[in-house]
């Protein structure tokens, strides 16, 4: 029980992925999600109170106070919260999301990058539980990349490893809108799937593709080309021991990861002379990033 | 002095670094370069033999035994010291270097990734000391990578991270002696400036471009260019606190390194909301790479 009479659940975390278009929040018991609950994404500015006014919805179906509050959020998230950069969330450019939810007063508040979230939630809880090099990738509005390397999230030196979506596969290419050209994102993320397909949805081409829909197959396929160069690239520079992928289409296409596979193998560097890292779906599906971030909020 | 009479150089370790045309050859006593030799590169099937002739003329010339033989090869380097595969060195495939040096019984040897060893000798003793997350990337026949992270020399989980000049940044490009197409060794190393300045030595190049003349400018700025495109796909993904590069264009160019950083600014993500890492010339210029070998040989 606080002051106030309201009881505290001890064990429990909320975490918050922050999604292009979609919040998604969950509740932590342990390992155990109890509850989860999707908002649409607001404009930046007014992302604090909407997530206050979502945790607090939480809280009060609950019945008591969550002393944790983990938050992912895409883009360039600093150590102390602050939301520099997201091309993908409206109007995101130096959001102090962390001080904000800290200035409540009621959780203790962690802010991370949401693919780092969410390497995190894999490494620890995961597919990836017990490696040591471990690269998480999220296929979703954009693609973003988190890291474990040698047993250890790395951040980067200034905290914004993972920036990987905008890595440029194709000089002059097609424009992104973080102002260059090319980005891995234009052409591997769910919105290029949506795309590629003429605006269907990501999951909907997906299942399409597994009923044999030859249209879908091979959109599914030249989308699955795309993603494994890109992971080509990075497994050339970084070795992982196993890629996680996550995001809405890697959850709903099982005939999607094989093609991945394949693919990865053949444009990786010498290929027929090396081990070709695993490449496996996130245990937690879309959740990774919200359980990721949750987790984080307990070690801060 | 041993059983035979010969006198041992308790603290001199020999370092090798193979190229994609020439072998140099120094031995360090503490950290300080006493004697250096080069020749030429032979097929990979004679390099063990050519190394051991080489070492030991530098031997006969101490008029001692070195106990210790650090050697730095390019391409893919597996922890026992086979190369797998290099493609700027001809016939290169499972070449049992470490093993055939051993075997001589006169060294204790270890084999590395060039780059990696460039790398751990600028962490140590050179540009980057006290650096916890270092790139190093060396501007050559091709383009190796090197990696400090979180203070320790990062292998990946098979031995194989820093196959950077692999990165494919324009999707169905110029073809590269890999198999593949558009990887950024074809636009970004001392051969790609070889060839957009005619066939010129790019160490020639940046002199004529250091005096001023327009053409030689010209082609400097566009191989920047191509340079800081590629390093910003890293530092995207990885965050470094420095970049070093080393290289022989990278040691005579002075007006090379300004115009690198100035691209890099510009191609990074989100450039204006990050600090950008600092992009140095290797402390070693061209021996980064045999004196990391020859460091990394003391501690195995």
């Amino acid at each position: 029980m606080t002051a106030d009479g309201v009881a505290t659940g001890g064990d429990l975390a909320i975490g918050v992925d922050i999604g292009g278009t979609k919040c998604l929040a969950l509740v932590l018991r342990g390992d155990t999600v109890i509850d989860e609950s999707r908002r649409e994404t607001p404009s930046a500015d007014h992302l604090a109170e909407h997530l206050i006014d979502m945790v607090s919805a939480i809280e009060e179906r609950l019945g008591c106070r969550v002393p944790v509050l983990g938050v992912g959020a895409p883009g360039l998230v600093t150590p102390d919260g602050v939301v520099r950069a997201s091309p993908n969330l409206r109007d995101a450019a130096d959001v102090a999301l962390g001080k904000r939810l800290r200035d409540v007063g009621r959780w203790r508040v962690h802010v991370e990058n949401d693919a780092t979230a969410a390497a995190y939630a894999e490494w620890a809880t995961g597919v990836a539980r017990g490696s040591r090099h471990v690269m998480m990738v999220t296929l979703g509005t954009g693609i973003g990349g988190g890291w474990v390397v040698d047993g250890k999230v790395h951040r980067g030196a200034h905290g914004f490893a993972g920036e990987i979506g905008h890595m440029v596969i194709v000089a002059n290419g097609t424009p992104c809108p973080c102002g260059k050209r090319g980005c891995w994102e234009r052409y591997a993320s769910g919105s290029a799937l949506r795309q590629f397909s003429g605006g269907e949805d990501g999951e909907v081409v997906a299942r399409r593709a597994a009923r044999g829909d030859a249209d879908a197959l091979s959109v599914m396929q030249t989308f699955a080309d795309w993603v494994a160069l890109g992971l080509a690239n990075l497994v050339n520079a970084f070795d992982p021991e196993v890629i996680v992928l996550g995001g809405g289409v890697v959850e709903s296409a099982d005939m999607f990861l094989p093609v991945v596979k394949d693919r990865l193998r053949e444009h990786l560097y010498s290929s027929e002379q090396r081990p070709c890292p695993d490449v496996v779906a996130a245990k937690h599906g879309e959740r990774s990033g919200a359980i990721g971030a949750a987790l984080l909020g307990r070690l801060h």
